[in-house]
C-alpha cells in the first residue's frame, strides 16, 4: 500500500528522534525551563532574523490557535479568517469555545486578499451601530493555507499595511510553514514571515516532529501571563523537554529546512507525473498538497492501492481528492504511485 | 421633529402602564411566583393553542436569543442562521461568548430557505471529517427577519420538516412577532408558530412594553433546571413581577394583536405615500419597517423633521435608510411625515 | 398576612413610578441615550462627591456583578470573596460561567478583613508556584454584606490600601446600599463608598425602583467597549429609559436615602420587638435584615399569620429565620407583627 | 548533583521510548485510529477488568480533568473537590475556564470524607434556594492525593455509594496512580478503581511516559461526541500514536506496575533514611511523594547538593520540603542523598 494520505503518517524524522533518545535520562527541569528548549527558542530567534522574539512550544496546531488567539483577542473582539480558514471550518469551533467568533470573509484560492479585508474594516467601522457587533480584532490566516496556496510577499506586506493602520496584530498559521518555505515558487523567508507577523508559528506535527509548534511573538508582544493561559487551556506539558528537544534538533544545521525540501521534490515529481497522465488539477498548489479531480471510478480503483484523502465532492460522478507528500515521502513510492496512474 | 427611528421610543402601551400601576403596591413573591406571571402564561398558552407550552419571561432579544440557545444546544454544536440574522450580526458576539458558533447559511430576503437548509445539512453529514467540525445543533429565523420581511406557513413547515429529519429544534426570534402576526398578507398565526416551532418568543420590548421577552417551549422541551440556567447569565429578575405583569396585560383581551395592528395600519399608509411620492423602495416589507434608498442629499434635508434609521450605505450618491411605525404611531403624524415628502 | 419575606416584595417606591407615568409616551432614543438617563448619572456623580465617575445602569444584581467582574478581570485572574459573598453561594456559578474563579477567603459576620487580604495575598505571591494559580485580580465585598453587617470607614480604608498596594481594585456590591447608608452605627457615607472603591453599584431593585442597578467606575477606570460588554452578556435594554428615568427619580431630593430610612427606622422598631419579648438574635444586624433564631414549632405558628424567610437550620429544634423590612414598610405592619410575638 | 525535584526529571522509561523507536517510521492513520492505539485500550480494558471500558488518550494532567470534567458536567453544574484538590489550587483555573465551579470541601490529609460530602450534598438539597446555587455534578478525587495519601478500598467504595444515591459520576485523577497501586500499604487494585469510579485516568506524564493519560470510562458512559469536545479543546493529537504506542508499551508484561514498584521501593528507603536521621514528617505519606520538615538553615545547606521542592512555609524557621521519586529512581542516589542526611 502506499500511503500519500497527508504529511503526518509517520513518527518523527531521524534526527529528531535521536535527540529524544541521546537526552531522554537527562534530569531536567519541567515546564520549559529545561537547557533544550532555551537552545531551541534561541535557535528560532536566529532563524527568524529577529534577536527579540519570544517563543513557546505547544502540541498541536488547534490548541495553538486556540491559545494564541484567545489570549490575544478582547473579551469584545473577533478573528478575521478567510472562510477556508482551518480555524472557522475544522477545529470544532474551539475559537467560539474561548468565546470568540470568528469572523469569516470571502477566500480566493484559500487566500485572504488585501482588498477584501480593507473593505470590511472600513466597513465596520463606517456603520454606526458597531458597538452593537463584534469588533474585529485579528487577521488570521495560514501559510501554506489550506488549499496548499502561498502569499506574497507583496501580499504579506499588504495584510501587515492595513493590520497596522487598524492597530490588529496579523497572525499567521504556519502548521506546514516548512513545505511552504521550501516551495520553488515563494519569495517569502521566514525572517519575512517575522518581519510582517505579529505573531505566528512554525508546525512541527506536520514537519518531523512528533508533536509541537513554535509560536512566534516578534514585537515583544506575548500577552501578560502567557504560560499561565496556556496552563490553563490544559497545553502546558510537564515534560516541556517534549518539544523543546525536537525544535531545537529541528532547528540545527538547517534541518527544518531540509524536510521542507523533500516533500516539495517529491510533490514537484508527483505532480508532474499526473500533468503528464492528463489528470485534471482543482487547482494550482506550489506546496505538498496536490488537489486531483477524479472520476469516482478511478477513485475506488485507485484506492486498492494507494491511501489519499478524500477532499470533497465535485459532482455526481467525479470527486476532489488530495495526495500529500511530507519529510517521509520516498522518491521510490512516488514513481510507484507514477506507475499506476 | 416626527420620530420613525424605531419601534421602541415610547415606554409602554397605556394599558401595561396600568396594569403595573394597578398592582404596584401589592406584596407578591420574586422570582416569577407571582399570580401576574402564572396568569399571563395561562393566556399565553391560550393564544398559541398549546395547553402544555412552558413559558418564560426575560427582558431583552439579546438576553433571549443567549439563554435560549446556550441551554438548548450541547457543547459541539452551533447554531444555524441566515447570513443577516440578529444573533450573527448584531448581538455583539452573545452566542460566542456562550461557547457556541454561528453557522451562517446565505439569506434571500433575510430569509432561510428549506433548500439551503437542507443542503448543508446534508452536506455536513456526508462530510467524513465532521467530527472535527461543530455540530449544527439548532436552527434560528427571526419573524419577521431583520428586513421585516415574513415567512409564509408552507416555508414555516418545510423548515420544521427539516429540523425534525435532523432531530434538531426549530428557535423562532419574534422581537417583532406581534407585527408579523398583524401583516395584511401573511397566512401565519401564532398557533402556527406553536406548532412548527420548538420553541421561540414573543417580542414584548417592541411591541408595547417597558421591557419583556416571553420564550415559549411548544413540545415540553424545556432545558433542565432552565431558571437556574437564566440565573447563571444574570437574566432573572428578582421583581419578576415585572414581566409578569406587563405580558399578562397584553394578552388580556387581545392587545398583544391589537397593538400589532396599529403598527401595520400605519405603516401600510406610509408606503403608500411613499410609493405615490416615487420613493424607490429597498426591498417590499410586509410590516412595519420600512426599507427606502434616498439620494444623500434629500436624507439630510429630511432629517430636519423627521427621525429615521441609516441602514446601509448603497452608492456614493444614495443611502438606504427606514422608518418604522410602532404600537404607538399615530396617523397624524404619518400624514405629517406624508407632507413633508 | 404580614409580609417581612424580604426588600422586593412591592413594585417601585411612588415617585419612581410616578416619574415613568410622566414620561411615558415622549419619544426617547435608545440604549441609554436618552435625556433621563443623562440626568441621573449626573445627579449620582453630584451624590458621590465624585465629578468623574463613569456610571451604567443595569437591571439585577447577579447581571451586575457578572457583567463588572468579567469585564475587570483579565483572563488569567480570579475575583476574592468572603466564603459569604453573593458571587459564591447564590449566583448559580455566574462568575464561573464568564471564566472565572471565585476565591474564597474566611468571613467574619460576612465581612472580608483586611487582615485576612493581606496575607491571602503575601502568601500568593510568595508562592513559587503562582504562574500555576489563579491571580488574584479584584476583591468583591459586599455593603451591607448578606448578613446585613456593615463595614466602618476604617475598614474600607484599610481593604483599600492593601488592594492599591496590590493593584487591583476593590469593587463594593450595593444590592442593599441605600439600607446601609441609613443605618443608625455608620460612619460611611456615599462619597466615602467612591472614594474607597474602585468600581461599585448602588442598588435600586431592593431600594425602591422596579429593577435597576447603577454602575459606578470612580477612577476613570470603566473598561474599554463596556457598552458592547454589556450587550454580549444580553445586558443592554433597548429602553434603557427604564432604569434612567427611575435612577433619575431616586435621586432627585434625596428620595434614595429617604427610602433608606423608612426601612431602617421600621427594623429599628422590630428590634425592639423581638429584643423585648426575649427572642434570640443570630447576630447584630445593624440595618433591614434582623435574623433570629426561632424554636421550630413556634415558628410554624407565626408562620400562619407572617411571611418571612427560613435562612438556616440551627439544630434539630431551632431555625435561623430573617425578617426583612424596606422602603415599602409600614410602621403599623410593624406593630401588629408584635403583637403577634 | 542528585534530583528528587518531582517524578518528571526524565523522559521515558527504555521500554517505553524502545516501542517508540521501533514504530517510529511506520504509516498510520492520525487522530487515535491506529493499531498501537487500538491495542493499549484493549490492553488497559484487561488490566482493569473492565471490558466495556471506553479509553481516551490525552497528553496531560490539566488537560484531562478540564477535558473530562467539562465534558460530564451539565452547564448548571460543579464539581466537588478537597479543598487541596488539584483542579481546584495549581490548574490556573482550568475548571472555571470551562464555565463550571470547584466546589471546595474541607480535606483531611488530601483525603475527601464520606461523610463530609454526604452532609454537603444533604444539606444543598435541603436548601430551599438551591435553584440559585450551583448544583454538585461530579466528585473529583485523586489518588494518591496531592499529599501521596491513598483512600482505602472501604472509602473509595462509601464515596461510591453517596455519589450512586445523588446520581453523580465520581472521578478519579490518577496523574500519579501507578505509584498509589504500588504503595505497600494499599488494598486497592485497578480494577477497584474501575469498579468504584465512573470514571478516571491513567496518569503516564508521571509514570513512565513522555506524555500522555489515559481516561477510562468505565461504565459506557462517555459523553456524546467526546472527540469533538477533545478537539475543542485543542486535545486532539494528529498523530495519536504518540500516546497510543506509549500506553501500549506500558501496558505490556505489567510495565505500569513494574514502573510503580521501583518508585515505591527507593521511596520506602529513602523514608526509612530520614527516619533514622530523626527528621521530621510533615504527615506519612505511604506512596513516592516524601514530606519533610526542614529547620531553614538545613535546607539551604541540602540545597547545594540535592534537587528537592519547597511545599510551604511552616514557621519563620522551618520549611515544609518535598522529595519525590519515580520509575527512574536508582537506588544508589537514594543512598548517596542518605549520606548526605
Amino acid at each position: 500500500m502506499l500511503y500519500f494520505e497527508n504529511d503526518y503518517s509517520e513518527g518523527a524524522h531521524e534526527k529528531v528522534l535521536g535527540k529524544l533518545i541521546e537526552t531522554n535520562m537527562e534530569q531536567l527541569p519541567g515546564y520549559g525551563m529545561d537547557p533544550y528548549t532555551r537552545s531551541a527558542k534561541e535557535k528560532i530567534r536566529k532563524a527568524c532574523g529577529c534577536p527579540d522574539a519570544e517563543i513557546y512550544f505547544l502540541t498541536g496546531g488547534t490548541q495553538t490557535n486556540q491559545c494564541v488567539i484567545s489570549a490575544m483577542l478582547h473579551p469584545y473582539e473577533g478573528v478575521i479568517a478567510a472562510q477556508s480558514g482551518h480555524i472557522g471550518t475544522h477545529e470544532a469551533g474551539a475559537i467560539e469555545v474561548s468565546g470568540h467568533k470568528v469572523i469569516s470573509l470571502p477566500q480566493e484560492q484559500g487566500k485572504l486578499s488585501a482588498d477584501t479585508l480593507a473593505d470590511y474594516l472600513s466597513s465596520f467601522y463606517g456603520d454606526e451601530n458597531h458597538e452593537h457587533m463584534v469588533f474585529p480584532g485579528m487577521v488570521y490566516i495560514s501559510h501554506p493555507t489550506e488549499y496548499g496556496t502561498l502569499y506574497t510577499k507583496g501580499e504579506l506586506a499588504e495584510l501587515s499595511d492595513i493590520c497596522s493602520e487598524y492597530r490588529i496584530p496579523l497572525y499567521l498559521d504556519g502548521a506546514r510553514l516548512g513545505y511552504g518555505l521550501a516551495a520553488n515558487e515563494t519569495d517569502v523567508t521566514l525572517p519575512d514571515v517575522a518581519e510582517y507577523c505579529d505573531v505566528f508559528y512554525i508546525g512541527g506535527t506536520k514537519v518531523g516532529a512528533l508533536c509541537g509548534e513554535a509560536v512566534v511573538f516578534t514585537k515583544e508582544n506575548t500577552p501578560m501571563h502567557f504560560v499561565t493561559r496556556i496552563k490553563q487551556r490544559g497545553a502546558l506539558l510537564a515534560k516541556g523537554r517534549l518539544t523543546g528537544v525536537q525544535f531545537d534538533a529541528l532547528f540545527t544545521e538547517g534541518l527544518y529546512f531540509e524536510t521542507g525540501r523533500n516533500a516539495l521534490e517529491t510533490a514537484e515529481r508527483l505532480k508532474e507525473c499526473f500533468r503528464d497522465k492528463g489528470y485534471e488539477f482543482y487547482l494550482e498548489s506550489p506546496t505538498n498538497q496536490i488537489f486531483i479531480v477524479l472520476e469516482n471510478e478511478r477513485m475506488e480503483q485507485l484506492r486498492k492501492d494507494v491511501v489519499f484523502s478524500f477532499w470533497e465532492k465535485k459532482d455526481e460522478t467525479h470527486t476532489v481528492v488530495r495526495f500529500a507528500t511530507s519529510w517521509a515521502t520516498k522518491m521510490e513510492d512516488v514513481e510507484k504511485l507514477a506507475a499506476l496512474l
